[in-house]
């Protein structure tokens, strides 16, 4: 899906020839290159798209800079696909994706208060209203304007407690309808808990909570699948579905057969190899010992790239198709291999080690890391030099 | 030591009445807000030059965006309390500095190689050698220039095992000191593996090897100290230390009180709070059960603002300066504080919680996280709103 032609973050805009010194100068210089494949991406937004069918509405949930893999590319590719509402977390986010995308829907989850609620209008955002307090606060803006019902998402909490109108908030609503007055209902929603496990009671309790409340409300499109919950059934796909990780690359069935393609790559620079004799320590601490004389592969990739510290001693890169594990502790600029194993002529400084690709994919790293793939991608350094492929 | 007037670091530029409007404006939009002390910083770096007396020079560490804390705002203030030598890990960190610290010395860790050599020369940067491929390098681009002898710092390695000339390398150097032609050394340098564990031996034979090999080279100022390393005593001091972490108030000494001035504050806002019923869950994988009913807060800082996952139902907030237990995972936006115990009055939305300061200080924070302090700085978020005080 990857077109040949790379193009970088910093050079979109120019062409040909200028283009490719710029792409290897920086290159050249970079300790590590991450590859984003937007194609994969865009792909992975069609699979689900059909996969919930046409009927269902399917969005883009975009926040924390699209999963740390860069909003603005990465919502331009959706947007292409032919995705139409995009979800971010904060107010800032979604004044910078208005800035790229002036038509689609924005809808805000951590939703809007009374400070910043007019920001909210001139963007032309969609609030999720998360209580009672936010609802008044955007029926009152809305009936200030005769001209136009303000849209809104109402957010329903069904057991995640963390955001959405509580039972006895959902309660009053009921019983006063019209303040919801001058609000145009998009969606109402909510989120699952424990969607990544299917047999999850919560699962179907969280469906039944939902169900139950939305009977008492004003008719309105319903949404409460993000990336897993698409895949507990089309009974719960609803109106709306709000995959995030999935679009990413994440598998949103674990313990399963991926089904989505693989968006990222992460290739870190050799800076130096040396051999080391038995008994000698490498990195921090000296927890590492050798218990053999062998070769250590330094390469320019740490904690501060987001190469989490947790996974010291674990997991492992791969060069020319060989397994180099990761030994020492994570530092904060670099990493230390054991390239023993390997022939030396694949192991020169200067030497791409893959860190991240189809085989060590965003899952298994983040499971070397015990965490999960999205802390993974929300972590990817600020250093990388970024490369999206397939615009 | 902090001024009373905020700068922020968008807004830095401007003057006045408008720069108050913004603050505010990005303020009031902001899910979290970060405080960084310069005065502080600048403080610590005139602590630790003090203590090792002005017969050495201590440099300043801001690699990785100064830890995560603003390579600009922070080099500027080390730049104005005196500091005349910076150390970053990469060539695209060096560049960048070079673009605001004009006159002084730059010193790159991960060294050269063929490929951006010229870069270092053209920027006036001066390269850490860690293997003689890069001695080589540095060699013939000096030669190329006689009208002068170019900088360079020499490393050795001593046991870390990651980056420095091996024990065969220092060899050839002391057989062939013509390898080093053209080259001016400003330092030779190694880097210490348990600095932070005073009793550890293995500082006492990395500090063993590091003179022995000096002895074997030309006559050059020596560099051994990081932080920790600066409180090892007198006999680490040498002629050049080059501390980061202390810098920005981490502690050198773990294990006893802190000599140094805490630099980072945190504040998350609180979204939206509720009450959770005896037996309900909080968060994802409904891992967190209220054992009682209760009252939960939703705060606007979550994984990917670098709050790491691992620290999920670990540590504290505080509101007011009552401690507010964090339950259940942490989100990639969000995070959820028990705050049953807490007046209502001072939890309502809007209201802020004080996640890093002068109690829940950075060092504490990585403890809850099972890593150090050097990664909850170098993981601090893009989606915070920074404000610079004490410039």
């Amino acid at each position: 899906m990857a077109s040949k032609r790379p193009i970088t973050a910093r050079n979109s805009k120019s062409k040909a020839a200028p283009r490719r010194i710029a792409v290897n100068a920086a290159e050249a210089r970079a300790g590590a290159i991450l590859e984003i494949d937007l194609g994969a991406i865009a792909g992975n937004w069609r699979l689900l798209q059909s996969k919930v069918g046409r009927n269902v509405r399917c969005a883009g949930v975009v926040k924390a800079n699209a999963y740390g893999l860069g909003v603005v590319p990465v919502a331009k590719a959706l947007a292409a696909a032919g995705c139409k509402s995009f979800f971010v977390a904060s107010l800032d986010e979604a004044l910078a994706l208005r800035d790229i995308l002036k038509t689609p829907e924005i809808v805000v989850l951590n939703g809007l208060d009374a400070g910043n609620a007019r920001d909210f209008l001139k963007a032309r955002l969609t609030p999720v209203l998360n209580d009672l307090g936010q609802v008044e606060t955007w029926r009152g803006l809305s009936l200030a304007d005769p001209r136009a019902r303000q849209p809104a998402i109402l957010h329903l909490d069904t057991g995640m407690n963390r955001l959405g109108l509580s039972r006895p908030e959902i309660a009053v609503l009921t019983t006063e309808p019209d303040r919801l007055a001058g609000v145009t209902l998009r969606a109402i929603m909510t989120h699952l808990a424990c969607a990544e496990e299917p047999k999850h009671e919560k699962n179907a309790d969280q469906r039944r909570r939902f169900v139950a409340a939305r009977r008492q409300l004003p008719s309105a499109p319903a949404s409460i699948a993000n990336s897993s919950g698409i895949f507990l059934g089309p009974d719960f796909h609803f109106d709306l579905v709000r995959p995030g990780a999935a679009l990413y690359g994440l598998n949103p069935v674990p313990g399963t057969s991926n089904p989505m393609a693989q968006a990222v790559n992460l290739k870190g620079k050799i800076l130096q190899v040396r051999d080391v004799d038995r008994g000698e320590s490498v990195g921090y601490g000296a927890r590492h010992r050798m218990n053999r004389g062998g070769r250590i592969a330094t390469v320019a990739v740490g904690y501060a790239d987001g190469w989490l510290r947790a996974s010291s001693e674990r997991g492992a890169g791969r060069i020319g198709g060989h397994e180099a594990p990761i030994v020492g502790r994570i530092s904060m600029d670099l990493m230390t291999l054991d390239v023993t194993a390997i022939d030396p002529e694949l192991t020169q400084p200067g030497a791409m080690v893959d860190l991240i690709d189809s085989k060590n994919t965003v899952d298994r790293v983040a499971e070397q890391a015990s965490t999960i793939g999205y802390e993974i991608l929300t972590a990817l350094g600020r250093r990388y030099h970024r490369v999206y492929r397939g615009a």
